[in-house]
């Protein structure tokens, strides 16, 4: 795909010129960053708070597909998904390491345009590039991500604190992620039959966003911040609001009630999905990639919520011998399962 | 590999499944471990101290072929080459996050043995395992390791501190661990030439070791602290001798005098590079993985470290303006050279 274009080979700059060329742009943002790229480790500073670490690994094939991807927007991603664990938390992302792993295929300008994608997410979100590592692969493209933040200790938000009675909460809406891959599929399907067709994916950007360039939802933490609110319990939507909502039952040793018509879903992912002879709860139970942050907090902060069209109740957390079930839109009980997306399934 | 012995499918444990498996018996022991794996990201506390993060990428066919290396090493040196980078601050590691990306040939068998590796290693060097990714790969076995340590501010060895005058020391001795690639790569081709034979690696344990186990020198920065020596700066040896000194040297603006008489080289070394038609002096220089310690003192801490077996002083820091040069073993001075390992090269 650069074949046409300005080509540089890596193997000409080697691993040292590489990691040089790329990174030479890089200033150091964070109070915490004491010392970024260029030694043997990074050396961080994070006084009385505690720290929070998280890792991903991103595999072409796997996790994302070249033939619809584009690179900046991988790069992109790649640093989204991981913010998004530090955020759910109820923490504040600071630093990240980025490692590439890639085939002699790709030309510099491909690792340049992966690392701008990076670089573009880090400089929206206030979190700097620390370090990382950037090897030839045998095989496909490597992405390895991992996020370092920080949070003063009675702030920070695990998955296992959830009462009895409290609200259950997620930020924006679910699903598109989900229906946005399965269009993109469809089209990739259509192009590899017949390459003179163009994707026809007019109407369809917002889907397509939420799929290609999600946002960690920084936002929603720092307004949490701001109304005196810490959630109980709470965790990014990366499998599906089903699989996520289970683990936090099981961290906090409780049940679930969840009512299939307050889940939020944006219009388009609803009419897409229809389209798709799908079911759109059953993409927002089991789609995963929203990254939307999924909370349990007090019933008697509802008050401070309640107005803000951005965060949706959409069940409330029983004991444990209740079960976790969905109550559907016709007033029917379904046991919640966990359908997350297993990567080693064929 | 694994097709005759017990089998389990890691597909039929899913991802959940399989991370559960591999970590439940970790138990955290560092006291900056507040929580491991189990939530969107590990919680860290390093009260006054500052945080070292370092991070690594191990590819199949590219950092190791699995035709050698047996999956418990390969597990335990991935942790070890990671560690050893917050040795080289002069800090302590205290956790790492190990993320594994495997295709369908691996059971989880093999799964189990590189996790087992690693987790001995954590042990022996009282880390923590606090997190990590588990994913399938459509192509070969993919490794992704970051260690995280602490030091005090003013213990930090950056690779900027050495100045003109100062010793510079390795530990340990250089160039056993290429040499022993060179002796797996022989029996390799002579088996995939007739498996009938077998390898012939008698009397070859320490330079064999030295590839498939190295050690992280934490001992030597614990020595360091026991006798109130703080380098001016130091690094660890994986790209060998060469590449590290001139990193050194370039990011301290200086110049340096190696001596090739002080380079110390095992026994078992010198002859086997010298089988092989080598010079043992470059396999020292540029063959790189060795993971011992690369340090310039004061002139006035020689006396502190002269005793010392495992501390060779091997040349001194100059003006930048003097350059980077080797005395060889006949009075002749060679400038120095980074002909440190390219993995983009072919």
């Amino acid at each position: 795909m650069f074949d046409n274009k300005e080509r540089t080979e890596i193997k000409d700059l080697g691993e040292f010129g590489l990691i040089e060329h790329l990174t030479k742009a890089i200033e150091l943002q964070a109070p915490s960053s004491i010392k970024g790229i260029g030694d043997d480790a990074a050396v961080l500073d994070f006084g009385n708070k505690k720290t929070l670490i998280s890792t991903d690994l991103l595999l072409e094939g796997v996790h994302f597909d070249l033939r619809y991807v584009p690179l900046r927007h991988l790069g992109y991603k790649a640093v989204q998904v991981n913010l998004s664990d530090i955020y759910a938390m109820n923490g504040t992302a600071s630093q990240i390491t980025f490692s590439i792993g890639l085939s002699s295929k790709f030309p510099l300008e491909a690792v340049e345009e992966i690392y701008e994608g990076a670089l573009y997410a880090c400089k929206k979100y206030n979190v700097d590039l620390i370090g990382g590592d950037t090897s030839a692969s045998k095989q496909g493209l490597v992405i390895s991500v991992t996020s370092i933040g920080y949070a003063d200790e009675e702030a920070i938000a695990y998955r296992s604190g959830a009462q009895e009675g409290d609200l259950i909460c997620v930020s924006g809406d679910l699903g598109g992620a989900y229906v946005g891959l399965q269009l993109l599929e469809r089209e990739k399907q259509i192009y590899l039959e017949n390459p003179s067709i163009q994707p026809d994916l007019e109407g369809k950007d917002y889907i397509i966003e939420r799929q290609l360039k999600p946002e960690a939802r920084k936002d929603i933490v720092e307004l949490l911040a701001e109304n005196s609110i810490k959630p109980t319990a709470m965790m990014d939507v990366s499998d599906g609001l089903s699989a996520e909502l289970l683990h936090i039952c099981k961290a906090s040793d409780k049940g679930c009630k969840l009512f299939e018509d307050k889940i939020p879903l944006d219009p388009m992912t609803y009419e897409t999905a229809r389209e798709f002879g799908l079911d759109p709860t059953v993409c927002a139970l089991n789609g995963g990639e929203d990254y939307e942050l999924l909370f349990t907090i007090p019933q008697s902060d509802y008050d401070k919520i309640k107005g803000n069209m951005d965060i949706t109740v959409i069940g409330y957390v029983t004991e444990a011998a209740a079960g976790c079930s969905m109550i559907s839109k016709s007033g029917n009980v379904y046991p919640l399962t966990a359908q997350g997306w297993n990567a080693f399934q064929g």
